[in-house]
């Protein structure tokens, strides 16, 4: 259903929070604020809030949440988990993929994400050719964010190398290979996939400065002007070889020689010394964060009070999809930091402030800036919108940032009811509209998996 | 409604995972189990596991839940959280303490909780004088038990020292003092307030080494044959105020000087060293963590790798209520270990062995302990039970342990469907089955607290 108008008791508006707040729309946009309004006879809800951006998501990553969570042979971390997720990846047919990405952006728009950034790697068959088409599996991305409603940035990733210094690739990295001839040619083919999507964004992804040269990633840069999103030091292995290969450590690397800036966001960068810190907040960059996949892949804790000292631009991303929560991922970013600091509010940046609120607002900025889409309610932007439910009774009694508070830190049970995406209602009763038959969907797959 | 017999697809019983499932129950507890049956005429649900024990809450602080999540005028930490504690201390009646306590426990009971151990301080008149019935507080948290169905140990608080060397008690402290006579006849009223219900435990909770002198401790001890629980080592300022005071860390003093065994649990126990460590785990003494708190008031990271390689016991609990989630707690601990270690899967003790399995079976066997209670499915057991959703996406083609990590690590959905205590029913659908007027009850305090 796409509304023509929607009420609510509360809405954070662009300019900042406001009460009883009729929002007026057309064509999938606001076309109309009005505050301080008695409710009438449009649908009324309790708070409204913008919709995040997620912006860092492998979408099939979903299928297999929670089966790494058993002990391995030999004391397991991040590349024992990822040899398990390159088993996982052996498996995936395209129908597979669209199936475990359908579920995933669903449980997104239930979490109060409205855009999607997809880090999308897996392009190759089961034996590494590429398909016929080479965006097969990109395809698949599309269709499950056509079905779901979530706004995509495709972020087709550049992968060619299993280390630094242009070692080989793996026989466990086959589907994910290309040179630089038909990683254009993907990129083309992507540009062609998102084309029925109204508001989609297609960037490019070089995945690491493990796995691109240093001629690779200057070539693939030049192949758009969109979003530009690297993973970078996730992994202390990763900054010690890093250093053996180059001198430098990964993000100093990238600031040094890859004119680093506002379109671009450094995915984790979770080991950095306190120089690379300031020059990656004053880089124009984005860092984006992924708090609940960096503990469970044991990564490390992100500099965030550094960070947003130096002012510097950070969002949120779901990652590894092992559990979809846009509240713990911004709860995740704070309790890292009170339990490296031994203190607590440490995102507030003044007496008063809410720390709920100031992650929020840095991530729906940062998320925006990162895959290239516009944030905020105000008019002429994407009714891209979130309602928490005023019922809920961990809002109880709770107005303006104190709500993003309650449902940041002190909600089990989401009080997001409601989503529209471009005005058209996605998610209601805190269900995504087409929940059973994607659920369905995604139970089949999982079977054929699993057997 | 009181369930003669349930049928369940998997059941965790106390020897191990079984299929088929037949639980006959009588008079609250199991009659007879029979396995690898069809499903007959009897109500039919997914995965039952026993209900876990919350062995660390204070009730009323639920009613707080994300309002301190706001920078105060000089720094926040954990002392500056206790003052705006105290502050919402100062405001809340019987009937207050009942209301919030209902929600509360309903909430734990839907989280997968069918215990709680109840750290109870406020005693107390807003004016700090006893009440004509000195378990008039206590009152409120047995009624909000029988109401909501919770299993209860109370754990009165001995509490009448501002800090170390038994110096006299801070205003915002006056609802939580006794002398030691005062709490004898407290104990005796709290026992009389539980004779109605059928399963309560009454043990005693010497507030912490700053809030009681040894003797008082000693004189503690000797009141109860039942639990002792204690606040240790839960901040460096008070390892740091216990080594000025007697030259010794927390858990080093009371290890010396409390014959600290099988019925003692030492809270949070989060600042040891590997000495302590290692005799705590020798002790038969029970580790109570309580890692979203801990989190949320910037505590630490309690050593939970070397202390389960030496045999140490542990379990989980709520603590402050910010955020009432069973998986979470068992989620919690197991990624700050990572997080320290960088490394996955640390809890689990050798190759093969889940990660969430062996986290939810100590937490079940030391939260039985420490609250003086049963643990596990078995004949002759009470019936406490909690099903899982089979039908959860995450559930999805898992068995055995691995339904475990999926609630666990994988759900921001709560699988959590139905819940029976003592063999009546009391969650349905994942809720409560008196949430509405337990929530409409919370409301009406809420507003009038923060009106």
């Amino acid at each position: 259903m796409t509304a023509s108008s929607l009420w609510f008791d509360h809405a954070l508006l662009a300019q900042g929070w406001a009460r009883g707040v009729r929002l007026t729309l057309a064509d999938g946009r606001i076309a109309g604020i009005d505050t301080d309004v008695a409710r009438g006879s449009e649908p009324a809800y309790g708070a409204a809030i913008p919709g995040l951006c997620n912006l860092h998501s492998h979408a099939f990553q979903r299928g297999m949440a929670g089966m790494a969570e058993v002990a391995g042979p030999e004391g397991d971390n991040f590349w024992t988990w990822r040899e398990a997720m390159y088993l996982f990846v052996d498996r995936l047919t395209p129908d597979d993929n669209r199936a475990i990405a359908e579920l995933a952006f669903a449980e997104m728009l239930e979490a109060g994400f409205t855009r999607v950034g997809e880090f999308h790697y897996l392009h190759n068959d089961l034996d590494g050719r590429p398909y016929a088409d080479p965006a097969e599996m990109a395809q698949g991305i599309v269709a499950a964010a056509e079905a779901t409603g979530i706004a995509l940035t495709l972020l087709p990733v550049f992968y060619a190398h299993a280390t630094f210094g242009g070692a080989p690739p793996k026989p466990g990295q086959r589907r994910f290979i290309h040179d630089v001839d038909g990683f254009a040619r993907l990129l083309d083919a992507s540009r062609a996939a998102v084309s029925g999507l109204p508001d989609a964004v297609v960037g490019a992804a070089p995945h690491s400065l493990r796995a691109v040269t240093p001629e690779e990633l200057a070539a693939v840069a030049a192949l758009t002007d969109g979003p530009l999103h690297i993973h970078a030091a996730e992994q202390e292995k990763e900054v010690e070889d890093c250093l053996a290969w180059s001198g430098a450590r990964p993000v100093e690397w990238l600031l040094d020689n890859a004119s680093v800036g506002a379109r671009w966001c450094l995915v984790h960068a979770t080991h950095m010394t306190p120089d690379e810190t300031q020059r990656l907040a004053a880089s124009g960059a984005v860092a984006g964060l992924c708090p609940v996949t960096e503990a469970n892949l044991g990564d490390g804790v992100f500099p965030t009070q550094a960070y947003l000292r130096a002012g510097g631009a950070l969002g949120v991303g779901t990652d590894s999809n092992v559990l979809i929560d846009a509240a713990a991922e911004l709860r995740g970013v704070e309790y890292a930091q009170r339990l490296v600091h031994r203190a607590r509010n440490v995102a507030a940046p003044a007496p008063g402030r809410s720390t709920g609120a100031t992650l929020f607002n840095a991530a729906l900025a940062g998320g925006a800036q990162a895959l290239g889409a516009e944030a905020g309610l105000k008019v002429g932007a994407p009714a891209d919108l979130v309602a928490l439910d005023l019922d809920h009774p961990s809002l109880a009694g709770r107005a303006g940032d104190a709500l993003l508070n309650a449902w940041i830190f002190a909600c089990r049970e989401s009080p997001v009811t409601a989503v529209w995406r471009r005005g058209r209602q996605v998610v209601e009763a805190g269900r995504h509209v087409a929940r059973d038959a994607i659920v369905a969907g995604y139970r089949r797959t999982l079977a054929r998996i699993t057997a």
